[in-house]
């Protein structure tokens, strides 16, 4: 009765509600022939519905994130790269959860069939899934203005999730890499100046840490990942935990772009405010300093600790001389808003 | 180490990407009050992303499905009706696969925060999302133009999945409820004139075949949802599954509102190439029959065999006398194509 499935169908539909003519059947076509293949996917794209076998012992974790033109990425930028920030920003959140990313799902809306987009789109979103083993099962293509639509599933052991809700006073608060990039990139972008390209790619080509995150799941106490910006990020895991944080603006990592673009006070509010760099910000007490400087070592990612978990309620960012600091305004600073 | 997690966390992730204002905050009390809890939700809203469990001896299926203003719904449609609508055509691709379903996603782009839409967008989502106890455990609202993407989650046990890929020659084709509704409505109101309440819900809250498709998952060898138009959706199968199929127009299962408001000829267009009706097209044995009639009558859901698989490739409609009929055209009558 149940004979072995073919491991990616017909393809069907990805073109069901589409802007029909050619260019579906060469999307459809680079998809097959691109696609990372997975033994736990029992029916890739094709049929109504995908259908995938969880590991046992393992709970599956999901998140959804959504990409407009004009509201997440400027409107010069690159297919390839809308393509890998569609993921990244949706793998990010697997990895701020500290789980190991299995699946994925695209609906892409487009006002009209472009071959050439479409595939420098996919460009992008396949460079990003393959390393991590992201397999693309299912989908669809509508017709209207350009947005993407990334749903994506991995795993984690029971109990070893990053949550927002399980800082503990006294935590150590990190961050990985390095912050203020991409707002950095947007603040340039904006301003129509010059225009650092490495801190452009941080803006385009956002990292998921996602080895980091799953690493840090057995030594960190709770994680985020920073979209809205630090003071913003972490005050939603303070408020899940019922604390609050101290962090020292003089022990944020900064890029040599960075600090040679801007100024120490506008830097400030980039590092602190700034979203889209999608590094991950975790709380880990003090006796495993040494097993996560370890795991940034071993993926080559630095992890610096920016401050401390504290009992009183907010966010608090203190300058050499431990005095309080104010921005002109906290989080959110994404394009276009 | 892992306690006890709050069943609906802090909700914070549906208003990340947020266009900010109080009335995400009125969204988010909302749903907290309102959204359908299951034990299987390990973390639901307020992270960076949802942790379920899926049963042991299940396998996950996944379907997402984007709904666009002004390609899949006219602009004149309630907003209760587009949440409604925006659950039923997933919740469709889970009945068609013969899946229970369990959890899903809500990723929502909105021009401007608009509580009253919000409000009346989440009544009609949950008053479909309740009764097939399905969890709301995650999304994200974004700035942009009115777009919905909601990706859901189910269960089969294995091998018992209505495939795409699985009919074979002598099945019977059999459709649930009727056919050609969602289309006649769309035909009148493209047009103007009269317009019939009935066809209009037929249209604006389709009924996805939840407990018949999860029945039928032990009956049926094949199994699509007629969201595109009968021939068009049978061809996806026939294609998948190397047959073709004959279907007899006379049979096909016609409402007394669409026999009253089309004439013979325009009917039958509507109700082989009209899409959005998301009944259930299935291909079963012959000795299947009465079973499939008893699930039909412990539905309450008409269960009509319209025609047959055969070897030849390719889908024919034949009138009374036998004879072929060929349509005007074939499928993705949809709204705004």
């Amino acid at each position: 009765m149940c004979t072995t499935p073919p491991r990616c169908g017909a393809l069907e539909d990805i073109v069901t509600d589409s802007p029909r003519g050619a260019a579906e059947f060469d999307l459809i076509a680079r998809i097959r022939q691109r696609a990372t293949a997975r033994d736990d996917v029992v029916l890739g794209i094709g049929d109504d519905a995908a259908i995938v076998q969880v590991p046992p012992g393992r709970q599956l974790v999901i998140a959804t994130d959504t990409l407009n033109r004009g509201v997440h990425f400027p409107d010069d930028t690159a297919p390839a790269d809308i393509g890998w920030k569609a993921l990244a920003v949706n793998l990010s959140d697997l990895a701020a959860m500290g789980a190991q990313p299995a699946w994925c799902t695209l609906s892409l809306s487009l006002p009209h069939a472009d071959v050439a987009w479409l595939d420098g789109f996919l460009d992008g979103f396949l460079e990003l899934a393959a390393p991590h083993r992201v397999a693309l099962i299912g989908g669809d293509t509508t017709r209207g203005p350009l947005s993407i639509c990334v749903t994506v599933h991995g795993f984690v052991e029971p109990c070893r999730a990053l949550r927002r809700d399980s800082a503990r006073v006294g935590d150590d608060v990190w961050v990985s890499g390095t912050l203020g990039d991409a707002a950095g990139a947007l603040a340039q972008w904006q301003a129509g100046g010059a225009r650092d390209s490495w801190l452009r790619a941080r803006l385009d080509r956002p990292t998921p840490r996602v080895l980091v995150g799953h690493a840090m799941a057995g030594a960190a106490n709770a994680g985020i990942d920073i979209s809205d910006g630090l003071l913003a990020d972490l005050g939603h895991v303070c408020t899940a935990s019922g604390v609050g944080a101290v962090i020292e603006l003089d022990a944020l990592p900064t890029s040599a772009s960075l600090r040679g673009g801007f100024d120490p006070e506008r830097r400030r509010v980039l590092q602190t405010s700034g979203g889209d760099d999608y590094e991950l910000c975790f709380c880990a007490p003090a006796e495993a300093r040494i097993a996560i400087n370890t795991i940034g070592a071993e993926h080559a990612t630095a992890v610096t600790r920016v401050g401390r978990i504290v009992a009183e309620a907010g966010v608090v960012a203190i300058d050499r001389n431990g005095q309080p600091w104010q921005p002109a305004h906290r989080g959110h600073e994404h394009f276009g808003r």
